[in-house]
C-alpha cells in the first residue's frame, strides 16, 4: 500500500541475508523500516508487536525460519528455530500453521539446501497472503455494496471496524479492511468508524492506514460504538479474526465480543474477515481457543495498581452475520463452512 | 471517606463565604483541595470535571449558587446564576433538579437573606445525599449477600464496575460503591473489577478509592469485560446513572451499555443505583436523554485525527435488573419504579 510517494509490503527480504519489516511500534508517529538478520530478532519483533496481525504473524514466522536456516540448517537448527517463533504468541493459530508448512517443507529438504528453500516458500507464502487479502476484497466489496444498497440514503455508508485487520496486519491490503479499500477505490462513499483499541491503541495504525488511503474515517474510544449504533450510525462491522472455529466462532482483539452484541442488539450485519489460515479444524468450539495475557504494563499505569490484560476474547458464532474467507462468504456454522471446504466438513470428509 | 489519616467529603463550605472541593483532575497522582469563592469557579469547576458524578454535580450546583448569592442576591443576580450552573453539563439530570430546588427556596426568600438561606439549603442537600448514599449502601448490601449466596464457592465475589460511582461522584459514600464498602466492612468477600472508562479513565479514580479503603480491585481495559464475563469471572455487575427514565432506561457513562449487553448474555445480574434525584419524571423512556458531546480532546490525539466523543450512552431497562434507590430496589419498569413511587406513577397519580 501507498506510504507517502512510495509503495510498500509490511515485509520483504532483503538481500538474501536479511528481511525488512515496518515497525509498527513506531507507527503512527514515525515510519520506520527495519533490517532483521535472525530468528532471534524475528522472534522478538513478533513477541513486541512490531510486526502483529494474524496473517503478517504467520508470514513473519516464516521469513524467521529462512533467516534461522542461513545461521544454522541441522536439523537441530530447524527444530530449535521453530520452536522459538513458535513461543512468541499464543492465540494466532497463522502462526503455527506457517510454522508447520516451512517445518514440513524443509524437513524433506538436504541441510545444505535449506536456506534458499525457506527463503523462496517464505516469498511465496507472502505472495499468497496478498492474493487472499485481494480475495476477501472482491468478496467483501460486495458485501458493502449490497449493504449500501439495503439503506439507500444520501450519505456515506459507515464502517465500524475494531483493532487493526488492515494492510498493517497481513502483507498488503489486510482482511478487513481490504474489502473498504476496493470498494473506496471503486468509487463507494464510505465512512469508517475506528475503535481505538485499548490497550495497544490499534486503531491508530487503521487510523493512519485510512488516512494514506484517502478514506474518511473518525476515530472514537472503545466505549462508544455501542451508543453510535444504537443512534443508527453504523451500517455495518467488519473485524479480522486470530483463530477461526469450525462452527464459526472468532477470536479477535480483545473488546470485538462487545461490539458483536450491539450489531446484534441492533441488526446490524457484523462480518468477519476469515482467510482460510485463520480457521483451526482442530477445534469444535471457540472456548478451547488458548487467551494471551499480555501482561499489565500495556496499560501504562502505576505499578501498585494491580492489572488483568487479556489480549483477546471469543465472539461465538451466533454474534456473525458470515464470514468473508479468499473461497467466498459462509454463515458463521460448521453447515456454512462446510460449504466452502467440503474436503474439511463436507458429508463424509 | 478516609484518605490516608483524615476524613473527607468530596464537598463542604469553607468559612461562609467560600466552598471547598476535591479537585478530581489531579486524582488519582495527588490529592489536591480547592477553595472557591465564585459561581463562576464553581461553573467552570463543574465543566472541568473538578467535580463530577450525577449527585456530586447537583450538590456542587446548589453551592455554586450560595456562592452567588453573596456575590449578587437580586432577582437578576439568582436568574444568571442559575443560567451559568445549568449550562455546564447537560447530561446528568441532577444538576436541573438541584438548581431548581435552590431558586424555588430563594424566589420566595428577600434578597438580603438569600446568601445565608442559600448556604444552609445547600448543606442541607449535602447531608440529604450522604442519607441516600446510606440508603443506597444498604440496599445494596442486601443483594450483593444474596448473589453470593446463590453463586456459592470459596472466592470472593466478583463485582464489575463502569467509570466511577464511588464516594468521589457523590458527597460521601457513592453510589455504585456503596454497597460494596458497607458489604466489604461488614467482612463480605469481595474483589472489585474496575473499568478503566476512557477517554478520562474515571476507573483510576474508582481505583484509587478502593485501595484508600482496603477494597481489593483489578483494573482492566472497558474492552474486557465481556471476555471475563464469558469466562465466569463476573458475579455481578454495579454501575451508577446519570439520568434514569420512568420506563427503567438508564444513561451512563458512555460504555455501560456494552457491559449490560455482556452481562444479559451470560446472566449475569446488573444493578444500577439509581438515588431519586437521577429520575427525570417527564421521560418517556431513555431515548430523549440529551447526550453530551465531550469534544476532540479528551482523547489526547494528534490534531488531525478526526474524533467524536460522546460522553454517556443509555441502556435499555431490558438489561437493568434492577435499579438500587434510596426508597429499595425497583424492577427497571415503569410497574417497578410505581411501587416505589406511589406519587408519581401510581393508579390515578
Amino acid at each position: 500500500m501507498r506510504v507517502g510517494e512510495h509503495w510498500y509490503r509490511t515485509i520483504w527480504a532483503g538481500d538474501g541475508q536479511t528481511v525488512m519489516i515496518i515497525d509498527q511500534t513506531e507507527l503512527p508517529a514515525r515510519f520506520v523500516t527495519r533490517c532483521l538478520t535472525t530468528a532471534l530478532e524475528m522472534a522478538e519483533a513478533i513477541k513486541a508487536m512490531r510486526v502483529r496481525g494474524a496473517p503478517l504473524i504467520g508470514v513473519a514466522a516464516a521469513h524467521g525460519v529462512a533467516l534461522g536456516m542461513i545461521a544454522d540448517p541441522s536439523d537441530r537448527g530447524l527444530a530449535e528455530t521453530v520452536a522459538l517463533l513458535g513461543a512468541t504468541r499464543p492465540t494466532a493459530v497463522n502462526l503455527k500453521w506457517a510454522l508447520a508448512r516451512m517445518h514440513g517443507v524443509l524437513a524433506g529438504t538436504a541441510p545444505a539446501d535449506r536456506a534458499p528453500v525457506a527463503s523462496r516458500e517464505a516469498a511465496r507464502m507472502a505472495d499468497e497472503d496478498v492474493a487472499v487479502s485481494t480475495r476477501i476484497a472482491e468478496y467483501g466489496e460486495v458485501l458493502l455494496r449490497s449493504r449500501a444498497i439495503q439503506i439507500g440514503g444520501e450519505g456515506p455508508l459507515n464502517v465500524l471496524t475494531h483493532c487493526n485487520a488492515g494492510w498493517l496486519a497481513t502483507v498488503d491490503w489486510g482482511t478487513a479492511l481490504a474489502p473498504i479499500y476496493r470498494a473506496h477505490d471503486a468509487g463507494l462513499p464510505i465512512h469508517v468508524w475506528v475503535d481505538e483499541t485499548r490497550p495497544r491503541n490499534q486503531g491508530l495504525l487503521t487510523a493512519w492506514e485510512l488516512a494514506q488511503h484517502g478514506v474518511p474515517y473518525t476515530v472514537i474510544v472503545d466505549n462508544a460504538g455501542g451508543h453510535l449504533m444504537r443512534e443508527g450510525r453504523v451500517d455495518v462491522c467488519i473485524v479480522g479474526t486470530d483463530r477461526t472455529a469450525p462452527n464459526g466462532d472468532v477470536a479477535n482483539k480483545i473488546g470485538t465480543y462487545l461490539k458483536a452484541l450491539a450489531a446484534h442488539d441492533n441488526a446490524i450485519p457484523f462480518y468477519v474477515a476469515a482467510p482460510s489460515s485463520s480457521i483451526d479444524w482442530s477445534l469444535s468450539s471457540g472456548s478451547a481457543i488458548p487467551i494471551e495475557d499480555r501482561g499489565p504494563a500495556e496499560l501504562g499505569l502505576a505499578e501498585s495498581i494491580r492489572v488483568v490484560n487479556p489480549g483477546f476474547d471469543v465472539t461465538p458464532a451466533r454474534y456473525v452475520t458470515g464470514l468473508i474467507t479468499e473461497r467466498g462468504v459462509a454463515a458463521a456454522s460448521r453447515e456454512g463452512l462446510a460449504g466452502l471446504y467440503p474436503e474439511r466438513l463436507g458429508v463424509g470428509g
